[in-house]
């Protein structure tokens, strides 16, 4: 039942159309885990510096995830990040990034984290991806995202990583610039020959799509007309799945435990966009979550019943 | 049972990474009707020069598709589009456009096609969708599609016919520059407020999505490795989207009806991509078209049961 997520703690500076804030919660270690926290105990491994305080460990704690492997840099400052939403969400401009205490970073792992069942290496150097990797060597399900960063910088490294991971959620560019394949069915199939045997394509207001040896899933996101800030959706989203996967350890993992994890990653996605940072997550209840993946569910289904045809 | 399409009727030349072919027969009247043959007779509006002859009629007539409102345009040439596909097949350039006998096109429906009961008009000039629009007065489902041009450049007149059907029927970018809305749902919205009860979004290779008064649906699309030729997709996806509309006037057109109609268009258009022009179309099973929309419905489903939550 045990999860350990590693990457970014920071704060965030945002504007959107709905406003601005200087000083948000975030990172994709945060997100992630105040996601998978609705499913199974979480550990997040990641540093922070001296700015790191009480009210934000209280946000991580007050959802029961476990800090213990939270590092803190003494003198140094906790990862920063500001960006510009156009009106047009999918359109996002970086404005600043000090790396701060993620600049030297290299994870330490205690014994509780590296004895984790499901571990999510979220978007950091794949080097230091993979040394997580080579210490959880108990984990049974193992995941990993990236970004064109990594794929442009550090391609070799990444692929060999690529290759010790059970499964890859990256977004719909990113994996096909991974594997210079434009269709995305082939795409995931180049991902499979470098060793995961589950792709997961993040599409942004699209939805999602899950690749594995036994086929495709396809999943619309959920319709919301509120999108006041889109940042760490697809970590949120990352963090419903792999909870899903890591609370269900009794389970074999087939793809239809998978799917399953797919709507909660989505429907507790569609949340994390309905306000800044991690505001939405902090006041989400079990029956909302609930509530909104028997939506999503309404939103997809059909009848295929065949009809006559003429030819 | 019977649906009426105006629209183009062409001689396309394509060029992708699959090939290259001097003359296809294309058009949006074209690509939808050998789609909705399958569901229903079709009527087919539209144009055509000295250059169109007996091949061409017997590509429709083998579908069974009506040819009588078919134009013929003494010591004209058809319309003629060239393109050019990059191998991501979501960027098309056009290399050469001659509207030829299209460009004095006005519409001649006779007593039967102006008796449909459903009706499509397929991309053109806005003025001559309404004035088929109101020949048509018998019809109980009326839809239309459109594209960035005459947003462009008749967009009053564009709104006022879209104002006079039931359904409008677009490709994502297209809704949102016509209701400068960068949200879906929202752009949705404003397509309802001119009058149409259903907006149907064409989202390429991501699939679609249907938004009505009584909620959203989403549907990815057929996952296909083999694109060959994606020109006529939307038309191929309208044309069965519409034919199962036609197929079913004996049930009322309920959002359960539209899903449906929508699953069977999604699949006859992924076998439009899988060749050049309307070679694939030719040659469809309807054991085929069946198959695959079993196909798609496997491809969505998951058990939204609920899960033991945490908070």
């Amino acid at each position: 039942m045990s999860l350990t997520v590693v990457g970014s703690i920071a704060f965030d500076a945002v504007e959107t159309e709905a406003g601005k804030r200087d000083r948000l919660l975030g990172g994709a270690a945060v997100h992630f885990s105040l996601a998978s926290s609705f499913l199974t105990e979480t550990r997040v491994v990641g540093p922070v510096g001296d700015d790191f305080g009480e009210a934000e460990y209280a946000v991580l704690h007050d959802r029961g995830v476990v800090t213990d492997d939270v590092e803190h840099v003494p003198g140094g400052k906790t990862f920063f990040w500001a960006g510009r939403y156009e009106r047009d969400v999918n359109i996002r401009h970086t404005l600043q990034t000090d790396l701060n205490v993620f600049e030297h970073f290299e994870p330490k792992l205690s014994d509780a984290s590296r004895a984790a069942e499901t571990l999510f290496l979220a978007n950091i150097q794949p080097d230091l991806q993979r040394a997580v990797r080579e210490q959880c060597d108990q984990a049974r399900f193992t995941a990993l995202d990236t970004m064109n960063l990594w794929i442009d910088i550090a391609h070799d490294s990444l692929v060999k990583t690529i290759g010790m991971v059970d499964c890859l959620i990256v977004n719909d560019s990113e994996v096909k610039q991974l594997t210079d394949e434009p269709n995305l069915v082939r795409a995931a199939r180049a991902v499979m020959e470098l060793g995961p045997r589950v792709v997961v394509v993040k599409q942004g207001e699209y939805g999602s799509a899950m690749y594995t040896g036994d086929g495709a899933f396809g999943l619309p996101s959920y319709p919301t007309a509120d999108v006041i800030d889109p940042t760490g959706a697809g970590d949120t989203f990352a963090g419903g799945f792999m909870g899903y996967v890591a609370a269900h350890a009794d389970e074999p993992i087939t793809d239809e435990l998978l799917r399953r994890a797919m709507a909660y990653g989505t429907a507790l996605a569609s949340f994390n966009v309905e306000a800044f940072g991690t505001e939405r997550m902090q006041t989400l209840t079990s029956a909302e979550v609930h509530e909104r993946v028997a939506e999503l569910q309404r939103v997809t289904v059909f009848d295929a019943t065949p009809v006559p045809l003429r030819i």
